[in-house]
């Protein structure tokens, strides 16, 4: 590092620190925004700046936002009976993008880890209540990640709603389109074949 | 992008005009600062407002430097004899990192290139002169790129400097270290055996 000067290698220290950057990601991203784009590196310093200190949680869902009410939450015309309660922001963003889901959401910025003292208060289970409530939502569906900890959020939260006149579902799990069945671990295999649906039946045909 | 807030998709759009970062790293890298690493963000964007403003050029060999001379060469116990000419300030750190040099340097910035109108001036040529009579250097070691541009570039330096009483060399061409033969193009298989050195003759043994 004594090829650069003191501010320089600071610059490649506060790079290093992001994940999956490198000390090689590191210099490119460095000597990149230094040699070619100055403009890009004050706007991306200025952006960090704001969304650091401005960027809180949507009162309903609980997603990342800098308005008390997060543009989803605010949108018109969604289906106000669903609700699918995710774990991570990111797990929102995946489901939007399929586009095949018009309700909206609950981000629990996390899962039921007792071990790591993730209980229902840091899920925002008190929260996720009083929305489903609010709302008047009909279904809620647990779009938990298919780990341990998932399915134990996933038993807990249907637990919790027992008695709010819901349903409570879960997202199929089974084999990814496009997936090659020997490519496929046995776990999954098994959920394909425990979930597995009629096609055709003597009542159906 | 319609699943996060405004300032939250300037803060994505921001990552992505970095090189190498796509849509999905740019959202790790937001993601992780908003929700893990808020002084991190901050750090990084003090770091980037700094370091746009106050990096410039070291007089001397024109690396990136907020000093008017950078530590490189203010370092005393250097062999001011020797002078090496890279293309880009990254060259000179895999060359620093090599350990195996302890002279000066000198950065050009770029090689030589009259179709993007990279001529002398622009790589700064007059400065280097001036620096090779300051400093009394021997000899300059050319430590351009193994490209065409260049070998251009060494061609018309050592033109350039061909009265100034000095040693010029370029660094050796061949097979890198640990490269198995037949992985190694044929082209640097040709400078390998065009620039081979005798381990044994009659007169050594």
């Amino acid at each position: 590092m004594t090829a650069f000067s003191p501010l320089v290698c600071e610059l490649l220290e506060a790079f290093r620190r992001l994940p999956g950057i490198g000390p090689r990601g590191a210099q490119r991203l460095a000597l990149h925004l230094l040699q070619r784009d100055r403009d890009g590196g004050r706007q991306l310093a200025t952006c960090l700046q704001r969304t650091m200190e401005e960027v809180g949680h949507c009162r309903y869902c609980r997603n990342l936002s800098e308005q008390p009410r997060c543009p989803l939450c605010a949108e018109s015309g969604r289906d106000d009976r669903l609700l699918c309660v995710v774990e991570q922001p990111a797990d929102l963003a995946a489901i939007e993008q399929s586009g095949s889901y018009r309700g909206y959401y609950f981000v629990l910025f996390g899962r039921l880890s007792p071990i790591d003292a993730i209980g229902p208060d840091e899920l925002g289970c008190g929260q996720l209540r009083e929305l489903l409530q609010e709302r008047g939502v009909r279904e809620v569906i647990l779009a938990t990640s298919a780990t341990v900890e998932g399915e134990a959020t996933v038993s807990f939260l249907s637990e919790y709603l027992r008695n709010e006149q819901l349903i409570i579902s879960r997202i199929a799990q089974g084999v990814p389109i496009g997936g090659e069945l020997d490519f496929v671990d046995s776990g999954t295999l098994g959920h394909a074949i425990n979930g597995r649906r009629a096609v055709s039946a003597p009542e159906l045909s």
